[in-house]
């Protein structure tokens, strides 16, 4: 058997497990992670995997050549043309497949014109989000995937000098980010996503959309970035002070730092990651900061740069070999500035944590 | 009013129209149309509409600065934390709106995973899509979009020559996409998608997934791309044969330029996508190559860069002054090559085309 026909059995058995007859996929990671195929575009294109029949490949007429190259070795392709609809071939293979009678795995990022369309021609069958039998195989990666996603860790920790370099007085948060994105694509590499750079008080908004802002002397500068390679995403964020900067940032540093290692080193044999997220928030709690530290501690990684499951309070599943996430506690100071760090780790056969990428810097550096 | 004010207003009566009660719309083309506020991300992010109360943004805690800057003015700002989860905050508001015995309009983008969600929550309720309200509204655009549209195709048309000049033997797909993505990021804008370079028979594939197949000479070219400014999409397709090339490439061009010129020229006081689409397929079918062309005539841009309504048979809705779309008639032949041509054009108030792109050459260029 191939990776696909493995990975197709995998899948099988646990749509049985969860109760999901048929799962229809559409163009992202979990088609890519099933098939090896996917193709973007805003037109209907879906990969129906029924619980004991053959896959098929529903796609527009212009995508059908792409189709038929697929990884996977599906050879039930069904085009559809503009004239006729997306409808015109789905609404009798739901027939044959006797969808109406059936629990449908519907892909989690399907657009809702899609379901709801499927909804309306299948009105006795029930809807469920496919992750309920894909989320668990995905969470675990296989050789060929660590191996992905550390190739992707090393191209993401090759832009760190990069964006250091752009990093300086006067540039625009902009610049910075986009000379990480020309590295990227030098590289011959995607970008996981748009790079995030926020200067100063901007970076106390975790998520700030990187803006025309300028550096300014003494300014805490994060940077948030990676680069996706073979279709697995890197991500980390690194701090960097531009000229002297105040001994409050350099003490938020240093309590971020511990918090990231704690929350790396939380990763222990039975672990959770509950238990993840409880370390590294009781570093910053414990430094008076732990109303500043609004988000969960760490996400899962691969085909998606966010998956499931999160190092979050209440997620009491533990963690198994295999697991992929990142570690990023951070502090957030409304009005001065916000301090982040990240990297993704990976939980090793005995339990504990190997981190794909390179270490973070004990003390805040200043460029 | 200002704008958002005022598109809220006739937000409104659509939805009365069209019997929605309330609107969620989440991260994308319509939030940003309805408010001029969106945000990127994973987390469950929402704008929701009721038709006779104030809106409100639901949003993750580390998007909540954000979104206290929304530019329509929008208060009622509701965050959730990741502990809690988004359901902490949605659930009571869906209580207090009386979503449950109502119909519910959901962002047509709206990923499966929340669509299910808010089903769960509200068994009872309908749901239909938005843009049932929206798209009739989206589809002509307002003065202040005609300008936004005009810049996207200056921006775009100005990456022709930056494309042409990539395009030579020995040079892959990829380093001509990645020549026009640079020109795109230096410009200070964003790509409207991934630039599309075909060369050869890969053309032939109308969404060929640019790669590392190095240009021939000989080729015929196929480079589809566009320069999004201020949110709006710019859209072109040119093309270019490196060194001398067939005549069989020559004609075809030639019959593509005259499909492309008779969708242009259809667009006439009274005319509908029907018309536009049966104009441009005339003329290919007339020479013999209509099973070659095998997609619509065109699709409407805006804050998508594919919207509805389409220029595609059956479509007998009359174009109306501020309707913008493209017309880009193709032939494609497996094996061979692939040609289409694109551009913007926009109805005027009397009801013939304007078009925003430079002219396309008349005769396929040589480079």
């Amino acid at each position: 058997m191939n990776l696909y026909e493995k990975r197709l059995s995998r899948v099988r058995t646990a749509m049985q497990e969860q109760g999901l007859d048929t799962l229809i996929l559409t163009p992202g990671a979990a088609m890519r992670y099933v098939s090896g195929f996917t193709e973007p575009g805003s037109r209907f294109l879906a990969l129906v995997v029924p619980d004991d029949k053959p896959c098929v490949l529903i796609v527009p007429m212009l995508n059908a050549g792409q189709a038929r190259g697929n990884a996977a070795g599906i050879t039930d392709i069904r085009p559809w043309d503009d004239a006729d609809g997306w409808e015109a071939v789905t609404g009798p293979l739901a027939k044959d497949l006797m969808l109406d009678i059936g629990i449908v795995g519907v892909d989690d990022e399907m657009p809702a014109r899609f379901v709801l369309k499927l909804q309306e021609m299948l009105p006795t069958a029930l809807f469920r989000p496919a992750s309920l039998a894909l989320a668990p195989l995905r969470s675990v990666k296989d050789t060929l995937e660590l191996a992905a996603l550390q190739r992707a860790a090393d191209a993401t920790d090759a832009l760190i000098p990069v964006a250091f370099a752009a990093c300086r007085e006067g540039a625009t948060e902009s610049e910075v980010s986009q000379a990480i994105g020309q590295a990227i694509a030098q590289a011959g590499h995607e970008d996981s996503f748009a790079p995030i750079v926020g200067t100063g008080p901007n970076g106390a908004s975790p998520h700030h959309a990187t803006g025309r802002t300028k550096i300014r002397r003494g300014d805490v500068v994060v940077m948030d970035f990676g680069a996706k390679v073979d279709g697995y995403h890197g991500d980390i964020t690194r701090m960097a002070a531009v000229g002297e900067t105040s001994d409050e940032a350099k003490h938020v540093y240093d309590v971020v730092y511990r918090a990231y290692r704690a929350g790396v080193t939380a990763v222990q044999p039975g672990a959770t990651g509950h238990d993840v997220d409880a370390a590294a928030r009781k570093v910053i709690t414990d430094a008076g900061y732990g109303e500043f530290f609004i988000h969960r501690t760490g996400h899962s990684i691969g085909l998606d740069d966010h998956e499931p499951p999160y190092m979050i309070a209440g997620n009491y599943a533990k963690l198994v070999p295999g697991n992929c996430f990142s570690v990023e506690p951070g502090i957030y100071l409304p009005g001065k500035f916000g301090i982040r760090l990240e990297n993704i780790v990976t939980v090793k056969e005995d339990g504990t944590a190997h981190v794909f990428n390179e270490a973070i810097a004990p003390e805040l550096p200043i460029l």
